[in-house]
This record gives structure tokens, C-alpha cells and sequence, in this order.
């Protein structure tokens, strides 16, 4: 916390999935981190301790991967004592009927035109889940309160930035305002929503953003929350920087 | 959640910690659990999820080896995803000049009455603990922001229902009252300090009050908050009874 300066942003997206290696849409699926995950959110912990990085509030989704990836995260720095707060608004995009299916089938049923449509177009999204789809998310406690209308039943990024606005409006600005640092534990894609919104990029621009896995993103701002620094700076910006070409690498 | 019936209070205290190998006094020093203390989380996980003993929201204290009671427990029963809040009156009792000191020695330096009116007596505390103590909490961040005449240099388990009962009507009741269930991960003299004032215990009585690690107690209430059943129901009252009986025998 800092005299009159709004607090620093620190932005984690959590680690390799289970369904990493069976190479399946996940989406709002609830699945577990890899070993491999653990180990990525135990090593983003160290570093924002290494660093003093230390938030005074977490958030979180309510998806078991981001939020076991802050348990995780916290406990390897000593901070596991730190309020956090939890929303269905951080969730992943819901990737609607793909959620479940492998990849490679469904490239190969669709083609790769659609395909990419659907992985990567600003405001595409994939046709809608089934309410009983096993992949639905229909009955699942954590949104028993939310009202239908809210519950999305597919997604494409510009529904993840609206739906995402207003918790960050309403939750998490104004702490950050008040000097506090705060810690977003969440996904791919509610954190390039997140980014697209404070670096004020277009709607094409975002299509090209990767934020790699398990290294902390930390934004700080000045006194109207406008980044110091677009894009923010990773705490290891050598394995960003490694990972980004790892994806770019990935489609040659 | 019921309609009209206050919700149920689960009572779970942590399992076995990596000092209970050693043989010091704890209390406020944040030492974590042992691999043990860790199955004791995930074997009470289980058995909520087996009974459908889901929580609207969960309190811990600010001691990791609550903290990750919770997520263990939590994360086994796949409810990692419900509201958690966080209190230092929910800690465990403050041990004084004692932390982190050898048991056996402090025994031989005390003798047996000293040493068990500080153990077990209702109003009898420890002598506080120095500022410079290794074990003191002095500079801790998670107590940073609680006045100095509230933090404390040691407890008599009096102490610890003093300031316990403000969270327990500001923090815990609202909810109960609402109908919403409550589970609430806490230590052996926290639990023990909530149970006396639940069920309106005299000093004396509490002195021979244990609770087991690692089971929860359930509570279920009238319209007035008090409970329908006295001392509260495990959900497994043989490993309970077992627990009870091996602590009596512990003096023999």
C-alpha cells in the first residue's frame, strides 16, 4: 500500500489442466490442475515472494483450477492468510458446445476456418450448450443464485469483457484506488479481457495476446488507473517472452 | 438452507500439526500441518460430501494450518469454490511466553501444577510473551492492522470467548439466522470457547471439554439460536468417542 498512489495489480493465470493432455475444450468444466500445474503455481508464488510482491486481497474465479493455483500460490509465499474473494465473473469463457469435446475432432469436423473462428475471434462464439449436455453446468450449486439470464451458455471473448467489467468496476477498483495491491488468480481469456480493458486495445489487436501460464503480470498505475507501462511487466519476463514464442511457434 | 429454520453450524477442527511431532506449545505461531494432519482435512472433506453437509460459506482463522484445513477439506468434498472469510478471532488460543517452547522442559521447570493450571484452567494465562520473542507476532502483516491494545501477548481460554463472541454475532449469526449453513475450521480452544457459549457451559464443565480433530460437529438450532441437540452430533460418533477416550487416558 502506498500514500495517495492507487495499489499494483498483479494478474496470474493458472497452470497446466488435466484436460491439457487429453487436448479437450474446457472452458467453465471444472477440472483439476496437472501435477504439472501444481508445480507452476507453487513457482508464481515463490517469485511474488521473492519479489515482496505481496497483495493485501485475492481474487479468484470459481473454477477449481484457479482457485486451487492461488491456494497453492499463496501457501508457497506464507501469505495463505489473505482475504480473498471468489466470482462466477472471472470464470474462463464458456466455450458453449465444445466444452468436453477434443480438439483435433472437432478441427476435423468443422475445419479449420470455423475452428479458428471459435478459438480466436473477438466476437464469435461457438454454438450454445445444451441445458443437458453432460458438460453443462446446469444444477451445479456455485450458480444456484445466479439468475438464468446471467448464466452463460456460450461465450466469445467480447461476452467475457462485458460480463467481467463489472467486477472489476465494482470489486476490485476500488481497492486498488484506495492503495491496496491486489492479486487476480484466474484464465486465459478473463485475464485477456481484463488486459484488452486497461491497455485499451482493439478488438483486433487482443486476437494476437497470449499471457503465458503461472508468471505474475503486475500493472501499476497512475492516479486515473491508466498503466504505467502497457502491458504490464511479468516478474519473469524472460519466460514470458519464451512462452509467447513457444505459441507462436505452435500453429508452424 | 432452510426456510425459516436457522441454517446448521459445522464445527472442524485441524488435524494433526507439524509441532506435534516436536512437542512445543503453538498457538499463534503459524507452523503448518503434518502429512497426517493433511489426510485428517481430506478424510473430513469426504465424509461432508458423503453426508451432503455442504456449507453456504465457510470461516477460517488466519493460521495456515486452519487455512488449509479448509482448502483440503474443501477441495475433497469439491467445494472449493464456496465464499471463505478469514479472522484472527477465530485463532487459536495466544500461548504467551510459552510458544514454542519444549512441553516436557516446560513441566520440568514448572512443575505439574503450574504447568496444568496454564493448560487447562479457564482463567489462569500463561505470563505474556516479550516483544522480541522469536514466537511473538511482532511485525506479522496479517496482524498489521489490528490496534495494539487488541492484539494479544497471551490467553486464558476466558480470554479467547471474549474475543471470539464479537465474530460470532457480527460474523456468523447473520448468516445462521438467514438460513444459510455455516462451516467454521478453527483450533482445539477457539472451537472450545464457541461450544462453551453454544451450549451455555459453566467454567468448570469446559475444562473437561475436547474436540476431537478432524470430525466435524454439527450443530442444528431453534428459531433462537440455541441447539437442538447439546454438545452437537459428529457426523462419526464412534471415531469421536474413540478420540474422547484416548484423551482421557493420556494422564494414566
Amino acid at each position: 500500500m502506498r500514500d495517495g498512489q492507487p495499489g499494483a495489480l498483479i494478474l496470474l493465470r493458472h497452470g497446466e489442466s488435466e484436460w491439457n493432455a487429453t487436448n479437450q475444450f474446457t472452458g467453465w468444466v471444472d477440472v483439476d490442475l496437472s501435477p504439472k500445474g501444481e508445480q507452476e503455481a507453487a513457482a508464481a508464488g515463490r517469485m511474488l515472494a521473492e519479489r515482496a510482491e505481496r497483495p493485501d486481497i485475492v481474487h479468484t474465479s470459481v473454477l477449481r483450477r484457479a482457485i486451487r493455483t492461488a491456494n497453492i500460490a499463496l501457501d508457497a509465499a506464507g501469505w495463505s492468510w489473505l482475504p480473498v474473494r471468489r466470482s462466477w465473473r472471472l470464470n474462463e469463457r464458456h466455450y458453449g458446445a465444445l466444452q468436453g469435446k477434443d480438439k483435433k475432432a472437432t478441427l476435423q469436423a468443422f475445419g479449420e476456418e470455423q475452428f479458428m473462428l471459435w478459438r480466436r475471434s473477438y466476437d464469435v462464439p461457438p454454438p450454445p450448450i445444451a441445458d443437458d449436455d453432460p458438460y453443462a453446468q446446469t444444477g451445479d450449486p456455485r450458480y444456484a443464485e445466479l439468475p438464468a439470464e446471467l448464466l452463460p451458455k456460450t461465450e466469445c471473448l467480447k461476452d467475457v469483457v462485458v460480463r467481467l467489467l463489472p467486477y472489476w468496476y465494482d470489486a476490485i477498483v476500488p481497492d486498488l484506488l484506495a492503495g491496496k495491491d491486489v492479486l487476480v488468480v484466474a484464465h486465459g481469456n478473463s485475464l485477456r479481457a481484463l488486459v484488452k480493458h486497461l491497455d485499451q486495445m482493439s478488438d483486433a489487436d487482443v486476437v494476437g495476446l497470449n499471457i503465458p501460464t503461472g508468471i505474475p503480470l503486475v500493472y501499476r498505475f497512475d492516479a486515473t488507473l491508466r498503466p504505467q507501462v502497457r502491458g504490464g511487466e511479468y516478474l519473469d519476463p524472460e519466460a514470458a517472452a519464451a512462452a509467447a514464442a513457444a505459441v507462436a511457434n505452435q500453429g508452424r
